[in-house]
C-alpha cells in the first residue's frame, strides 16, 4: 500500500504551499485520503486474492479453467513480466538440479529425465503478451502461426537445468503436446536456442487426436518405461504433464498462470 | 514499495519547513532517499523470493525441508496471520466443494472423502505462533503437550466443507499421523469444535512406527479401498497426504509453509 500521495497532501495542506496548483482539489482532503486508502486496501486485497488463485493452480487445486479470471488480468501480466515468474522458474530448476545430483545413475543409458516443451523449455511469453497473458481464450490457429515462426526463446533456468542433467549422464526425453506436423520447426527452434542431444522428441501423432494431455503423456511415458528407461525426473508447466501413470520419481511443476491443459 | 517518507522529505526540502525539526538530519537528503529506496527494493525482493519458496512448497517442488528459511521467518508469520493463509484455505475448500457437488454418488454408503486432521480440519496455529511459525525445529514432545490440551480450533473453511460433503452423502474418513494414544483426546477436540459423524478415524498404530507418512497413509488408503470404498476426494496440507497409492480422484492441497512431513 503506497500512502505517499495522500500523506503528502495532508502535510502540505498545513504548509505555505496551500495556495499552489497541487492543492486545487475539488473535494476535501480528508475524504480524498479515505478514498485513496480504500482504493489501496482494495488493490491489496485483490493482489492477495489473485495470488491465492495462482497458488491454487500451482498446487493442482483448481478445477479445469479456460481463461485467467478477468479481475486478475493485470496481476498475471505483472507476475509474468516481473521477478515473480523468473524466481519461480529458477527455484523449480534449482530444486530439480539438486535432486538430479542426488540420483545414483545406473549408467546403462537408461536413466531418463522427461521434459515438456512449451513453457518448460521454450517460452511463448511473447505470444501470450500479444494475447492478454491468458485473458483471451486459447486460439490454436493463432498459436500455430506463432509456433511456425520457430522464434520462441529458451527459458534460461531450464536451459541450464537441461545441460546439467545431460552432463550428469541422464538422457533427455522431450514429450510435447505439439503435433508431428511441427516436428521440424520444433527441432529448428530448440536447436537455435541451445537445446541439443535429446534421446527422443515425442510429439502427438494422428492416433493421439482427441486424447487429453494427461492420457497422451501417460501412454507415451508407459512406452518409455517399457523400453527400459527409468524416469527419474519429470519437468512440466502443466499438471497434465506430471500426473497419470509412470510419473517418475520426482516431478517439478514449472509456474504457469496463463493457461490450463487438461 | 512505500516511498512516502523519502518523497515527503524531498518535497519539504524546498519548502518553508526547511528549518523545522523534521529536517534536522545528519546526512544529505539524496543519500537518505537512495538508502530508503534500496531498503524498500530489498524488502520487495525478499517478499517475492519468499513467495517463490512458499509456492514451490505448495507445488511439491521442494526437497524435504526441516525449517522455514530464516530470511522468510517474518514473511511466513505475516502470511499465516494475515489474509493470505485464510484466502488460500478458502479457495482450496471452495474448489473441493465444487468438485464434491459434481460427483455422481453411488449412494451405497461407499462414496468416501478422506481428510487429514492437523492443519486440515484442526488448526495448530496457536502452537506454531508460540514456536516461531516454523522457524524452530519440530519438537514432538512439546507438540504432544499441545495436542493433549485438545483446544485446537477448527479451520472454518474446512468445517464448512466437511458438513457440505456429509450433506451430499459422502462418508468422511479421517486419516491422521497422530498416534492411537491420542485417539480419545483427538475425538474430544474434533467434536468440541463441530466435527461429527465420521465413518472412520484412522491413527498411527504400533505397527506404523518409523513409516513415512506417505507409506503409512498409502497403506491405510489401500485398506479403505479394499473395504469397498471409492475415494472421490482427498484433503490434506502435506503432499505426503496426497501422493502414493489410492490417492483418490481429486486431491486438495491445503496451504502449509510452516512444516514438512515426508
Amino acid at each position: 500500500m503506497n500512502l505517499a500521495f495522500p500523506l503528502l497532501l495532508l502535510f502540505l495542506s498545513a504548509s505555505s504551499f496551500a495556495d499552489q496548483d497541487i492543492l486545487l482539489l475539488s473535494r476535501p482532503l480528508i475524504a480524498d485520503r479515505a478514498q485513496n486508502v480504500a482504493r489501496d486496501d482494495d488493490a491489496d486485497d485483490l493482489l492477495i486474492r489473485c495470488t491465492s488463485w495462482r497458488v491454487a493452480g500451482e498446487a493442482n487445486n483448481l478445477a479445469p479453467w479456460q481463461t485467467v479470471p478477468p479481475e486478475c488480468g493485470s496481476y498475471v501480466r505483472e507476475y509474468m513480466t516481473g521477478k515473480g515468474y523468473r524466481y519461480d522458474l529458477e527455484i523449480a530448476a534449482r530444486e530439480a538440479a539438486a535432486f538430479a545430483r542426488s540420483v545414483l545413475l545406473a549408467g546403462d543409458g537408461k536413466d531418463a529425465w522427461v521434459f515438456d516443451v512449451d513453457e518448460t523449455l521454450l517460452s511463448n511469453l511473447q505470444y501470450y503478451a500479444d494475447h492478454g497473458f491468458g485473458l483471451e481464450l486459447f486460439d490454436s490457429h493463432e498459436f500455430d502461426k506463432w509456433v511456425e515462426k520457430a522464434v520462441a526463446p529458451a527459458i534460461q533456468s531450464s536451459l541450464q537445468l537441461y545441460h546439467q542433467v545431460l552432463d550428469l549422464g541422464f538422457k533427455a526425453i522431450l514429450l510435447t503436446g505439439r503435433s508431428e506436423a511441427h516436428r521440424d520447426i520444433t527441432i529448428d527452434n530448440l536447436i537455435s536456442v541451445g537445446f541439443r542431444d535429446w534421446e527422443k522428441l515425442i510429439l502427438r501423432g494422428p492416433s493421439d487426436r482427441g486424447k487429453s494431455a494427461k492420457i497422451y503423456k501417460s501412454e507415451r511415458r508407459s512406452v518409455i518405461v517399457a523400453d527400459g528407461y527409468r524416469i527419474h525426473g519429470n519437468s512440466g508447466d502443466q499438471w497434465s504433464d506430471l500426473v497419470g501413470s509412470e510419473i517418475g520419481h520426482r516431478s517439478f511443476k514449472l509456474p504457469n498462470p496463463m493457461y490450463y491443459i487438461p
